[in-house]
């Protein structure tokens, strides 16, 4: 029985290696290598450890921590949603579910509801450790693009107002890291990464 | 006092980017792409969610989790030591200290002391947390290679014996796990993946 359990575990445990194919539009720091799904787990997961203390509310930092390690593994199945798309769906899609009752579904049958239930608890943002999760999420990328001359803003086009809009999140999970953010996006503005509209109109006058 | 503090976690969550560059000998499963040891060290800490129940004794998770995902960031100023070079020193070097020194002492000073004394406490392996997360990084380059032809046993000529002594400390952390790998190896014998001496001496003497 235990034996019929591991082989289930470790099969799950080979699948899984397929996130770190899955490439994102966001680059390492100063770097122009995109960062991958594994790569990217890990590194919100130290920046919940490291961070935990500045979340607003009590926090169980162990469901934090599977929470970021596990949320982006369905993508497996559908790929990296790019956070500034505007035709995706940014909800829970039904081809994620789908995804997350298959690859979760490998495990012996108790585990495989525990994590699709911290899979949904996350991307439903609501109790104070999907708060804080979903805050770590949105903050790598800032930091990332902000040391690499915009990032994706620039190459995307993306203006200030629409970063500041999906940052706004990272306010639910803490305060103190919100308002590094707001400097943080007011410094970009001022060195010319990040860009206003009306700058941007402005700019598109001009080279007309 | 409090921005203080985030600016100096902010300065080492950007600094433990780097470990993303630092390339283990071990590829993923069933490829011949190098692993890096972010995505091994999220890898890792994934198994130890899956696999907790396995352990011979009582575990906290959260401390496993702290273990794994920090245990290799030393690396980002010393460089990937494999697991079956004979010339290097596998222990806690002086050369891993003073680069724990330096990387966890950019944290707030409680935090990078806190940091340390895990880290060390993984590298001397005697805690329940630290035997069980050690099995963890035994276990998986042996799936990864199994699932390889062979991997980095069948690259730099590592024999049956010598496996299954670096293996061996598997069965410290989960005896389940150990007797899995056990298993594993003898299957990696008989696919002729993996050679025990006599045979690669008489395929030696053969040819001769």
């Amino acid at each position: 029985m235990q034996t019929d359990r591991l082989l289930r575990q470790i099969e799950f445990i080979k699948e899984i290696d397929k996130i770190k194919y899955i490439q994102r539009r966001t680059k390492l720091f100063n770097s122009d290598r995109h960062e991958n799904d594994a790569e990217h787990s890990w590194h919100l997961a130290m920046m919940a450890i490291v961070l935990a203390e500045h979340s607003n509310m009590q926090i169980d930092v162990l469901k934090v921590l599977k929470m970021l390690l596990i949320h982006d593994i369905v993508e497996i199945d559908t790929g990296d949603v790019f956070l500034h798309d505007t035709t995706k769906n940014h909800e829970n899609t039904d081809e994620e579910t789908i995804a997350a009752r298959r690859i979760f579904g490998m495990l012996p049958p108790e585990q495989a509801v525990e994590f699709i239930q911290i899979w949904d608890e996350f991307e439903a943002g609501e109790t104070n450790e999907a708060k804080f999760a979903k805050a770590m999420d949105r903050f790598e990328p800032l930091l990332q693009n902000a040391s690499n001359k915009g990032g994706t803003w620039a190459e995307y086009n993306v203006d200030y107002q629409r970063v500041f809009d999906t940052a706004y999140k990272i306010k639910k999970g803490s305060e103190t890291i919100w308002d590094y953010t707001k400097g943080l996006l007011d410094k970009s503005v001022e060195e010319g990464i990040l860009m206003k509209q009306e700058e941007e109109t402005l700019l598109a006058l001009r080279n007309k």
